[in-house]
Order: C-alpha cells, then sequence, then structure tokens
C-alpha cells in the first residue's frame, strides 16, 4: 500500500529574490512525514498570474493533495485567489460568508473593513474556507487544493486545521547513523544494504566539518521492525 | 531590457521528507540576485529518475539558465548526471579528464579510487565541468544547465566557478521599509504607489509580532534613481 501524495507550491518573489529563507515548506514537510502523506514536489514561483496557474494545475493534476502558501493578503500583489479560481474555471467575487467573518473581526477590534480588506473575502465558487484562528481571513480549498497564507504563524494554524480532514498514510519511519568516513568508502557496502532492504528508502546525505568528511546514513520506511533491522545491519557494517 | 532569467532544480529527499532545511537555493537566489539574472522558478523533487528528467526538460526549455544541486556523489542514490543524460539525449560513462583529476585527488589522501568514487567521473557525453576546489569530484554543464553537488560547502564553490561565466544583467537594488501597521490599512494607497511606479516592483510582506501586524514594503528595480523616488514618496505617504 502507498501513502497519498502531495505538493506544495509556494508564492514567493521574497524567496526566489533571497530576501527571506522559506520556513513553510520545511514546515510541512515534517508535519505531512508524520502524518504519512508522501510530499514529492515542492515549486516555488513568483507573484505572476500566468506562472501560478500553470503550476497549480499541473500539481493539482499530478498529486492527491496540493498545498499552497502565499499571496492571499489585501495588497496588490496577492493574486493567488484569482490564480486559483481561473485554474479550475470557477468565477471568484466577495463572498459572504468570508465577508461575514471579516466583518465581525474588524468590528470587534475598531478597525474599518475597507475596499483592500474585503479583497481577503474574495472565495472561488464552491470553495470550502479554512479557519485562520491568527488572523481571521480564511483560507480556502477548492477540490484538492489548499490555499494557504504566507505568514508562517498563519500558515500553520492553517495546516493544522486541513490535515486532519486528510487520509494519511502509515507514518514515515526514519532512523539514522553518522559515519565518519567519505562517501566514496561507504557507497559500495551501502548500495548492497540498499538492495537487500529494497522495501526500504536508504538515502546517503554528505557533510563536511572541518575538513573531515562524513555522511549521515537514513533508513527510512513504515515498518519499524524492517527499519530496525535495516539499521542492526548498516551498525554492523560500519562499526 | 531585461534581466537573464534563471531556474533552480533542487534534488532533494532529505528537503521533502522534512529532515533538513534547504540552504543552497536561499544561497542561490541571493547570488543570482547580486549578478542581475531573474530566479524565476525553484522545483524541488525526490531522487526519482522520471521526475528529475521532467523537471530538468522542462525548466532547461523555459529559462535561460538551470541550476541543479545534490545527487552527484558515489552512493546508489545519486542519480542526477544520468538523469541529465537522459534529458539531452546524451551518452554518459566514466570520461578520461574527470577519472584523471579523481585519481591524482585519491592518490594524494591515499584513497582507494573504488568503483563507487569512480562514478563521480561518470559525465554526458560533451559536457564541460565544473572546478570543485573542495572535494575535487567535478560538477558539469550541459547546454544551458549547471549540474552542482548538494553539500552546501561545495554547491557554494561551484557557484563561484560558473557565475563569472554567465552574462549578468544590472543588479536587482532594494530597499525596504517596516511599516508597524496591518496590510489592510496600507494596501489601498500601497496600490496607487504601485500604478504610479509600474517599472518598479513594489511587495508587502506581512508578519505578526507580539500579537501585532505589521509589514516590510520592498521595492525593487534596477534605477537607482527611480528606487529612491518610490522609496521617498512610500515614506511620505506612510510618515
Amino acid at each position: 500500500m502507498t501513502n497519498p501524495t502531495a505538493a506544495m507550491l509556494v508564492i514567493g518573489d521574497e524567496i526566489l529574490s533571497g530576501r527571506t529563507r522559506d520556513a513553510n515548506m520545511h514546515f510541512l514537510a515534517g508535519e505531512l512525514t508524520k502524518h504519512g502523506i508522501d510530499l514529492r514536489e515542492v515549486r516555488i514561483v513568483s507573484d505572476d498570474h500566468e506562472m501560478i496557474v500553470e503550476a497549480v494545475t499541473a500539481l493539482a493534476g499530478a498529486y492527491d493533495t496540493v498545498f499552497t502558501s502565499g499571496g492571499i493578503g489585501p495588497t496588490h500583489d496577492d493574486i493567488t485567489a484569482d490564480c486559483i479560481a481561473a485554474a479550475f474555471g470557477r468565477a471568484i467575487d466577495v463572498r459572504d460568508d468570508a465577508r461575514a467573518l471579516l466583518q465581525a473581526h474588524y468590528d470587534n477590534s475598531g478597525l474599518e473593513l475597507n475596499t483592500a480588506r474585503l479583497r481577503m473575502a474574495r472565495i472561488p465558487d464552491g470553495a470550502a474556507l479554512i479557519d485562520n484562528p491568527v488572523s481571521v481571513a480564511p483560507g480556502f480549498t477548492v477540490e484538492n487544493v489548499h490555499v494557504m497564507a504566507g505568514v508562517p504563524s498563519v500558515f500553520q494554524a492553517m495546516v493544522a486545521s486541513v490535515l486532519p480532514t486528510l487520509t494519511g498514510g502509515a507514518p514515515l519511519l526514519s532512523q539514522s547513523l553518522r559515519i565518519m568516513r567519505g562517501e566514496g568508502d561507504i557507497a559500495g557496502p551501502l548500495r548492497l544494504l540498499a538492495e537487500e532492504f529494497a522495501d526500504l528508502s536508504i538515502g546517503s546525505y554528505p557533510f563536511q566539518k572541518d575538513g573531515v568528511f562524513g555522511a549521515n546514513v537514513v533508513i527510512r520506511g513504515s515498518d519499524g521492525a524492517r527499519v530496525d533491522a535495516a539499521m542492526t545491519r548498516l551498525a554492523e557494517v560500519f562499526a
């Protein structure tokens, strides 16, 4: 049995320019792994209508679930909601339920629900809202695409709302061993181990520290006993 | 005049599983921005032959330059070189010049150039080698694709080898202003500013700190005088 698959689309000029370093992808990757969903692909594109539509269409067709982050705020560069509507051929407008959420929130805080803020109530037809306990403006789900905010605290809260609604698989278990030898020395035995434990994923991640080369060997699988067995063998081989 | 475009392909099971957080993408993004090359898209895929071939083919066709990171070491999960050869329909085998580099290095260090290490001399036909001053095993360039190691110190050294060979554009200049008001308050004036300075890119990156919402507004462009003018106006509007 294979696990459900997922992809992520990060809409992020600020990441592509090197201004900020991604945090949402790293967070989502960890959550999905725990939930038994395989994150297979991530794409990062800029705030460009055509590129977002193309990426959403490709990913939604190829994977069970897609998560997007970024571009659903009130400013002129927030174009994600319109792109998602376009990708699915749906109309988009201010929706009453989303407007009511915002209205109540801004009434409460004594702020005006102005034209800019009302943009955050633009929801594609037929989408389900995703709860935003941090700053109220909702994300939304269209078919298999979950559209979420880019601000990390909001993104994380939305992931927490969405994840329980998804069918997970067997959580991926992993164990790792740090080996202070160059990859070239361990590659031969490692290949034999990978052939013997073909049901597991065995990865080697080299590093360099103070001029010395080493590798973290990571064994992943959903059957804990098999992972244990492979790790025992690995430790014997490189004892 | 528009700047040359670039994309990056990260081959990284360890990033997709949430085990490690990307460093190479963030580094490359900053270097390209300084060099006047627009990083337009990043894809992260797992160590899967078909996915790597598909991504390389798509990106190499869509952008001026493509950089890949990861998967060129000596272990069984290092399949990038073969995927690049497949993507460009080229043969691949151990090449004499790459083998000579490795032979000299391992002779020097008293290590054996074994079968696993010799895999790192597998280079697609007609590729140019990329110098690796850190650990010798070379990267390579096929047409507009630069294939580099995943270990950050090696990746960075290879970027330093490749960048001077690329034609850059006007470096992207940016200035930013931190505004301690919710995006909903600044969105209206910001849209007018973006319309007035349509030759610049004006982005708003919201954050939340101690329960207070604010935004970093970033103005980017290659004409310093225009960026200055827009920043002056921005400061006046939100004074």
